[in-house]
């Protein structure tokens, strides 16, 4: 077996690129992609790299899309091996990001080498869309190259985005949407007060408890073929003076919806404030929106990414949406076809991330087969 | 109008008893008292210093008790004049202490002074009471002087507390009562997770928001000819990790009842559980007892109180079991009647907080009128 997509996966962890750094990352995949005939456009926006790589300008245009950033190491001493210098025990390579995303990274670089060589002529165009701001705040990442892109009309037909989708075997889970996420900061107002004279105070507490207890109950929707149903968890709540005869003036309540494609951050918002106003509450509500859910029910990056995978390891996918956020947010809205596709994530964020090193030829032969389907007549 | 209650209480705030300090205001009043026929007893248990003055051996036993020390000043720069410097400003005493309680201390003891003068084969006995650990935890004083007491048998009869009790005019409220204060320290236990995989977590802010609900709603009673209903706060209420995509896995809740005699700790704490245990949450709970209600609904101390206070200002006064706790709960579980009876609580634990000179005067004149009617055939 070749050791290309091993070695340059090594050549990316040694980097130590934690969140927002991209530490050389992009300039080294860059440089690969460029000799290849890929024109390169950085973009720079704050603390945050990114990298634009097309080649071709005609349309379809098939994107991969990840990043080079990593999270912190945490506590270097709990790691077997040491977290930014890439080593193989036993069949799996070692190393901040090589699971999240780094092995991916360098599947895609290998596989698009790989195409290239074999297809020079492959109809429509290749992208990366690469920042070094998907573990961080994601500001000045993903989000900011889309929004350049909008402007100037460039679009992405199809996107692969390379985060670590499978569970058990590499390519048994693709992820085909993924779920939004929106965040509210309640402030509920009473009269704080002495609890010997109750009526003289007014116990935000109280008042906010049976609007709590129906916002915690209610079914915002049943979910649909390709989602559970949306989900609402109230994650911090806070109020009280630390003393026990006090009456607070104040509650502080923080939740978060994870909304399937039932319902929107618009049509939630304003299902919440109907139902504080119904309590009477007098509130102020901060909203954060994390990002809207997607889905690609079908089409042909489905189709391919799945023919793909069976073709490689002679089983089939399954489709998911479960879990977290994911750059693809920022991609699919735009009308592309969004699908994550990468290595197992059991390690992910945790010490002692790594990577099985055969997944990584495995990957690297889904990412060149489905480049086939879509961009080989 | 003779000076000798305002120059007693200028001396007693000179004395800087912030609790658990006494600074010698017991050994002033002991003094008075002595010279005048009392054994005193002095009582130490740990910090706190008490006072136990007797003036004969007879039953019926009349009782003043009351407390030396003071709550702190905070920001002296805030006051008019320096807190423990004692000061006249257009009639009004000025000083920590001066309301709370250290004029009706000195009040007693020149009603006393004059009793004895005016009456030396008063029938029955005359006490003091007088602890400096009313402000603070309460653990020390009054508490302890009455289980000395009732180990050896002593008994109160009758006993007027120094408190603070008139609002607008000096009389016009006496407490005959106060409500019982009982708190909960509950920990609601859940499953800590991720929001995005809500069923691998439990939220016990979800769990315990429609206990909360039922818990802030319950009419507990409906109270009394003398006491309002009993009232439940939430006081305070923190939850969660900070991170908004964190399901907590404990929840703190605390609260306090105010109760009144148709309540007792063990029926409050026994319908509590029972809630909880309705609602099938997983908690611990640890309740504090700061005291069982009392009343002295009618009796001989109220009948020579109210005719005192009618006699000095020709007003009739009001009873009232209203505001928050007092050592006459520790006094009145010996079956003593008690009475609380003091100046305006306008300037109590404030800054700038004063007395009217002249409500020093109408309340020593209460206090003697009180003991005529008591202990004089």
């Amino acid at each position: 077996m070749s050791e290309e997509v091993l070695d340059l996966a090594k050549e990316l962890i040694s980097r130590r690129s934690v969140t927002p750094e991209d530490a050389g990352c992009q300039e080294l995949m860059g440089a690969r992609l460029a000799d290849i005939g890929f024109a390169l456009e950085t973009m720079v926006f704050e603390d945050t790299t990114n990298l634009w790589a097309r080649r071709g300008t005609q349309a379809p245009l098939f994107c991969f899309a990840g990043h080079t950033d990593v999270v912190p190491s945490g506590p270097e001493e709990k790691w077997h091996t040491p977290p930014f210098e890439p080593t193989v025990i036993d069949g799996y390579l070692h190393g901040r990001g090589a699971a999240d995303m780094k092995g991916s990274l360098a599947a895609m670089v290998i596989a698009t080498e790989r195409f290239v060589a074999a297809y020079p002529n492959h109809k429509g165009s290749v992208a990366y869309l690469i920042t070094s701001d998907e573990e961080g705040p994601f500001i000045n990442g993903t989000t900011r190259v889309i929004d350049t892109l909008e402007a100037r009309n460039e679009k992405i037909d199809w996107c692969i985005v390379g985060e670590p989708s499978s569970t058990h075997r590499c390519g048994d889970i693709v992820k085909n949407g993924r779920r939004g996420s929106l965040t509210g900061d309640l402030t509920v107002h009473g009269h704080q007060g002495h609890v010997a004279y109750p009526h003289l105070a007014d116990n935000p507490i109280h008042k906010a408890a049976p609007a709590l207890t129906e916002l915690s109950q209610i079914c915002w929707d049943q979910g649909n073929d390709y989602f559970p149903p949306t989900s609402l968890q109230i994650s911090n709540i806070n109020g009280g003076t630390g003393a026990s005869n006090v009456i607070p003036g104040e509650l502080e309540v923080q939740f978060n919806f994870r909304f399937c494609t039932e319902n929107t951050s618009k049509g939630l918002t304003e299902r919440v404030h109907a139902l504080f106003d119904a309590h009477g509450l007098e509130y102020d509500l901060k909203w954060t929106y994390n990002g809207e859910p997607f889905l690609t029910d079908h089409g042909d990056l489905v189709t391919a990414v799945q023919q793909a995978i069976l073709d490689t390891v002679h089983t089939p996918t399954e489709l998911s949406t479960a879990g977290g956020t994911s750059d693809g947010r920022f991609i699919a809205p735009t009308g592309a076809e969004v699908i994550e596709l990468g290595p197992c994530n059991a390690t992910i964020h945790k010490v002692n991330e790594c990577v099985k090193v055969a997944d990584l030829e495995l990957l690297t032969e889904m990412y060149y087969k489905t480049m086939v389907q879509l961009l080989v007549d």
